[in-house]
């Protein structure tokens, strides 16, 4: 039937929404959830009805998302009817019912969810159903494949193409902003491309953008790898599996991450990656608990590169603490720069070497952590790093007191002697997010002591840096709720882990960092 | 931080949903689907956080079900800050991971969805949780439970109060508009709600609505069942159990149904009834497929009303054909009132007496169901069911001649002899709602045979009728196409069920009606 469009002056996040009175939804014959074909002139596209009590009969409101799409003005006609639903629909259907997907199924409801025929009920109860079912690898493959299909790629025309991964997690963990340039002084390619934080105080790419822009086209970064073998780009505007952007919009209410092979995967296929490191942090505070689980998961990552024809090793490193002292985009940018001009944390220098050395093994060079603290050590990674900043439109000559950070500082001291037992990274990601990371660039944690660190009363355990005094102060305050840096003189001091049901209930964070 | 309130001219169907562009949101420190408290004078509430890419900066966008609440006019400033999630995710997130939820868990659940602190993501996600892992018993009455709490209750203070349900499934079910002048013609109470079609031609609303009116508020109802000790009215806008009505819209995209007993049994407990029959019809093309699954649910049903303090016993009814000939309201409310009147399909007759004399049993009257022949042989029933129109506002001396059905008609005949061998109870549904059902009161089906009628070529299988020539063409159409009465000499010569992969691939309907 002919309905009058109404224009809403909104977009929908992408959604493709009609909105109809019950009575104008009743005569068409389609409930809430159910699917409107709209056509004008000679385009169609099918919407999810949403039912609005008080709309004006005989109008179906369009988000922007669809009027834009068929270049509709405010109040023309367009035919309005009933649509079949999607055939993805049934595919999760099956997957609720505990049914294993086959390969067509997936890419159909894959290329359903990146068209928005996919409303985000029904994408929900498919992840909550793949995340109880579990996903066999047959489907993660299947997954991974029709993510990349449905995506951009880039194509470099090279090989061997390598790549590094982190499944995150950790705090502070800056060692991309080492790793790339150590690999790329060899002359071998390593296209990086990271992400912001979601839940975390810094993604790669919020650090770097302190450094040198990151938001390049597919085509600029092209030109800086031609230039420099390397890049350290920001990936969420490159159109690589974007499935997965939307998948990542349901997972996050929920906090649960089923997708999280095919998710990471499918975007370094889509980069064309031959050669790919993967990092999997592991520890209590670590997003992979125990050794157990980072080898499961590390199998998985072998066998999915195999299937996808990626040769993947990968690193189950110490997550038990921040990486490095500095958390935050600017602080650790700060830290990264100078470590790689000579003065680095142990830790992150080590992890760096380590992962950079794997790497260039799989490509058949020997003694790969000896060559990669070669490149560190001789300056050569310090230039790469350089001509990558500068070839991405930053200042090749940059310092690291160049690089602005908060200038409301607290620092906070210890109330006892003892020795670093604990350090809490959900704590101090909360702590640090309180400050303004990742908004505030300059907002963060700088810690004094790690694991293990002899403290006196009165020494500084960390400073927090914030860009507002607003923020420095509710940091202070969470902070000294929190207290995220254990002291203890002995081990056995500490016996009681939980007292229920009187334990305090402290907020649950979910790490969404791929 | 101080926003401009941008009220949108809009409902978003009761969900408490505000807009943010990315930046505005991440100065605030939320990203979509995260909370905002939104305070405005003295008061404040809790909304969901949308991101639409292209908002203005430092503006909120409000539906109008939160600017209602807080009295906000346009462009007035209020405070947004970001707020912690709703407990109930805490415990929908342990539902996904299989955990039992305890009874205080789940109230707070269904204290949140009825309040809308539960955006469809999150709903969906625990929908499809507890379908995956099951309900437990002590679940289900929690549930139960707490959707009679957080919603409105009918208080009659009188005992027994009888009441009558069926699961749903079977078209053309009219039996309530005999079982309850039955009962109520003997002076026991039955305050009978009941509901619109979903994804049926007709719910018993539907039918009774071409009698007389059924949207009839609490005390309405109350005068009507004073006076007549029954009623048939719509039990949609009564805030009984209101959580469902949430829950269904979530359950419908999916076609999954896990709160089918606390979902009926808590609309039940809200009415106060202490005695219910539940009837389970129960074949192939109903909801129930076997009585093995048809008495599994029947004790479940028993055992709940026990917990719930409410005496019932359930029917497993023969549910492989539609009750009766008629299907659509106006069709099935002149055959439900010509039965009344004497003239009655056997199978409409034989179900309404068993039933309204099991209901009748249970409060200790012995041959009940002899005695619920009396009642209708007697034209007591049908006097008392004309008290109840009369009550409810419609004419007391209603004629089956006088309720109005579409004049658009075609008879469909068989184009072989044989013998019904069965009659597809979805395709009849969906033919029927083609044709114009439940929207268009007087459209339906009529048939002419049921099963195990011998047929010869050329007899008339069934009539469609419709208001309109459209709809009544489409309805033939698909007729045509579905071929709902199948016809053979001997079962022999059906041997052949389906064809994979060459089986036609017909919609999957899902019956939503309880």
């Amino acid at each position: 039937m002919k309905l009058k469009a109404k224009l809403l002056d909104l977009q929908a996040g992408g959604r493709r929404i009609a909105i109809l009175d019950d009575e104008t939804a009743s005569l068409i014959g389609v409930h809430s959830s159910d699917r409107v074909k709209i056509i004008h002139k000679n385009e169609y596209l099918v919407a999810i009805v949403n039912i609005a009590s008080n709309f004006p009969h005989n109008y179906i409101g369009l988000y922007q998302e669809i009027s834009t799409k068929l270049g509709l003005k405010d109040g023309e006609l367009v035919e309005v009817e009933p649509a079949e639903r999607p055939e993805a629909l049934r595919y999760v259907q099956a997957k609720i019912h505990g049914e294993r997907l086959r390969k067509n199924e997936i890419e159909t409801i894959v290329k359903d969810v990146v068209e928005r025929h996919l409303s985000d009920i029904e994408i929900a109860s498919f992840i909550t159903a793949l995340y109880i079912h579990k996903l066999s690898m047959d489907e993660i493959e299947a997954l991974s494949r029709a993510m990349v299909k449905t995506g951009s790629v880039l194509s470099l025309n090279k090989t061997p193409i390598l790549d590094k991964h982190s499944v995150g997690g950790v705090p502070g963990d800056k060692t991309s902003i080492l790793i790339v340039p150590i690999i790329a002084a060899t002359g071998l390619v390593i296209p990086k491309t990271s992400s912001r934080a979601i839940t975390s105080p810094a993604g790669t790419a919020d650090r770097v953008e302190t450094l040198c822009p990151v938001n390049l086209t597919i085509e600029e970064i092209k030109e800086v790898v031609k230039k420099t073998n390397g890049c350290l780009v920001w990936g969420g505007a490159l159109d690589l599996a974007p499935a997965d952007d939307i998948f990542i919009q349901v997972e996050y209410p929920l906090a649960i991450d089923p997708l999280l092979l095919p998710s990471i995967m499918s975007k370094k296929k889509a980069i064309g990656a031959t050669h790919l490191v993967i990092d999997i942090p592991t520890g209590r505070g670590a997003k992979i608990k125990t050794i157990g689980a980072a080898n499961t998961l590390a199998y998985d990552f072998i066998d999915l590169g195999k299937r996808l024809g990626m040769d993947v090793q990968c690193a189950v490193t110490f997550g038990e603490q921040p990486i490095g002292y500095a958390i935050g985009p600017a602080l650790e940018a700060k830290e990264a720069l100078s470590a790689i001009m000579g003065k680095s944390p142990a830790d992150l220098r080590e992890k760096a070497i380590n992962l950079a050395g794997i790497l260039l093994e799989m490509v058949g060079i020997k003694n790969g952590k000896r060559k990669a603290e070669y490149l560190l050590n001789s300056g050569k990674a310090e230039r790469k790093l350089r001509d990558i900043i500068e070839a991405q439109g930053g200042n090749w000559k940059i310092m690291p007191e160049d690089i602005e950070i908060g200038d409301k500082k607290v620092e906070i001291a210890s109330e006892k002697n003892g020795r670093v037992l604990w350090i809490n990274n959900r704590y101090i990601v909360q702590i640090a997010r309180e400050a303004g990371a990742p908004k505030d660039k300059g907002a963060g944690i700088k810690l004094r002591v790690k694991l293990g660190k002899r403290v006196k009363k009165g020494d500084i355990l960390f400073e927090i840096y914030a860009e507002r005094t607003t923020k420095l102060n509710a940091a202070i305050e969470l902070a000294k709720k929190l207290q995220p840096i254990g002291l203890s003189k002995k081990l056995e001091e500490r016996m009681l882990m939980n007292r229920i049901p009187k334990t305090p209930v402290h907020k649950e964070e979910f790490t969404l960092e791929r």
